[in-house]
């Protein structure tokens, strides 16, 4: 087992920074890293923007509905982006709209989330701390006022940075055999008899965010998680359209 | 820098391997890495399908129409996967239908892509080459059927690993100045006239696909593969639709 193998087993999402910045040298090389990555057809169809402004960051904090998201040392939103390659197409003398189908929509959701997997583990190999904001999605339509998004772009996730000011449990996760399978997918009977174990692991797991309990069953979060994801309904679909993606072409 | 980012700013995607297998014990921590990813709202929203079946790999390889699919010593499948957790849901008196939403499609995604590019930095760090496969998402229906998924599942990337055979050259890459902007969205005039010197050297890159010629300026290869992607047309919402997720919640 190697080092970068061995810090992938330890990884952890870190939710409290020490506020020492992160040098412009190494966010160099994490960005380095993050635009190495594979590309869905080699079309490079994501953008990345580093907010460094602080009203601005505060404003993505606000939309997260996450005050921490400020407090990391570098926030990096990745975003989806075919318009960069729409826009050579057309200086190119391609006529038909191109980069509006779902299909480039999905390939730019793949290349920002392994780009931003690439960044994270580069960061992690550093001991910086990283964490995810999915509820960039919270409110799209604000998120692109606040990046100053043009067309057929998409924020997709956001990556906190930081030096750890915390030092997490491992999380529990989910009996491998629930979750890796040979050859084709395999159902069971009960979940709930099959990760009572795994159950009773998270039902003594402590999130740093509330030291006061354990985060309970995986059973009851999933009650929750899904049940409050649907009142949510954040239309996801209404905004990628919103953003000039066609859901069906004609 | 360190060995973890040496060997990420050389990733090469391998499309030629040696057909020496790679062992249990390195694919089980391969796996390991999979699922220690971040996952969000912890709800590992995702299952990975590792094919070892011959007749299965032929099957996908003929999916991507790409013959050399089958060559790689190991094939995995990274599915999104709400279809668990709503299982869980109804077991424990959850009476809403959940996991059905956009909201935890893209969740799933998001996991999915996370956990491949985990276990592909992993894999890379043992000299392990390794491709992505898109092209799973050619035939949604036919790869839901070799996999046999349930409902509220989707293959979303196919990712081959093996020793390899080919060393590719490093392929260039956009200037970083059009890709990773400071607070906001960076729009250019003329994006033809700035990557011209990235575009020259895409033209003097040699894919080994084919070693007769080289790929070819990237403002042409975005004319093709976005004009070709029209084309194809895969429809993929009306997949995603098929496999029980709602695209819009009454």
């Amino acid at each position: 087992m190697n080092e970068t193998i061995k810090k992938q087993l330890q990884h952890k999402t870190i939710r409290q920074f020490t506020g020492k910045k992160i040098s412009d040298e190494i966010m160099d090389a994490l960005f380095d890293v993050a635009v190495r990555s594979a590309s869905g057809n080699g079309l490079y169809s994501y953008s990345i923007i580093h907010i460094v402004d602080e009203d601005k960051k505060q404003a993505i904090a606000d939309v997260c509905s996450q005050n921490y998201v400020k407090t990391a040392s570098d926030l990096v939103i990745f975003v989806v982006d075919t318009y960069r390659n729409a826009q050579i197409a057309k200086e190119n003398e391609v006529k038909e709209q191109v980069g509006c189908d779902m299909d480039s929509f999905i390939q730019g959701v793949s290349d920002a989330l392994i780009s931003a997997q690439n960044m994270v583990v580069s960061a992690e190999s550093l001991g910086i701390g990283t964490v995810y904001f999915g509820s960039i999605l919270k409110d799209i339509k604000k998120m692109s006022e606040i990046l100053n998004l043009p067309e057929l772009t998409f924020p997709i996730i956001g990556l906190g940075l930081g030096y750890k000011a915390q030092e997490p449990q491992l999380k529990p996760r989910l009996p491998k055999n629930l979750q890796i399978f040979k050859d084709e997918y395999k159902r069971f009977d009960n979940y709930t008899k099959e990760i009572q174990s795994f159950d009773e692991e998270m039902n003594e797991y402590i999130d740093l965010r509330d030291k006061t309990k354990t985060v309970g069953k995986f059973t009851k979060q999933v009650q929750n998680k899904l049940v409050n994801s649907l009142g949510r309904k954040r239309n996801i679909i209404e905004q990628i359209q919103e953003r000039g993606f066609k859901i069906k072409l004609v």
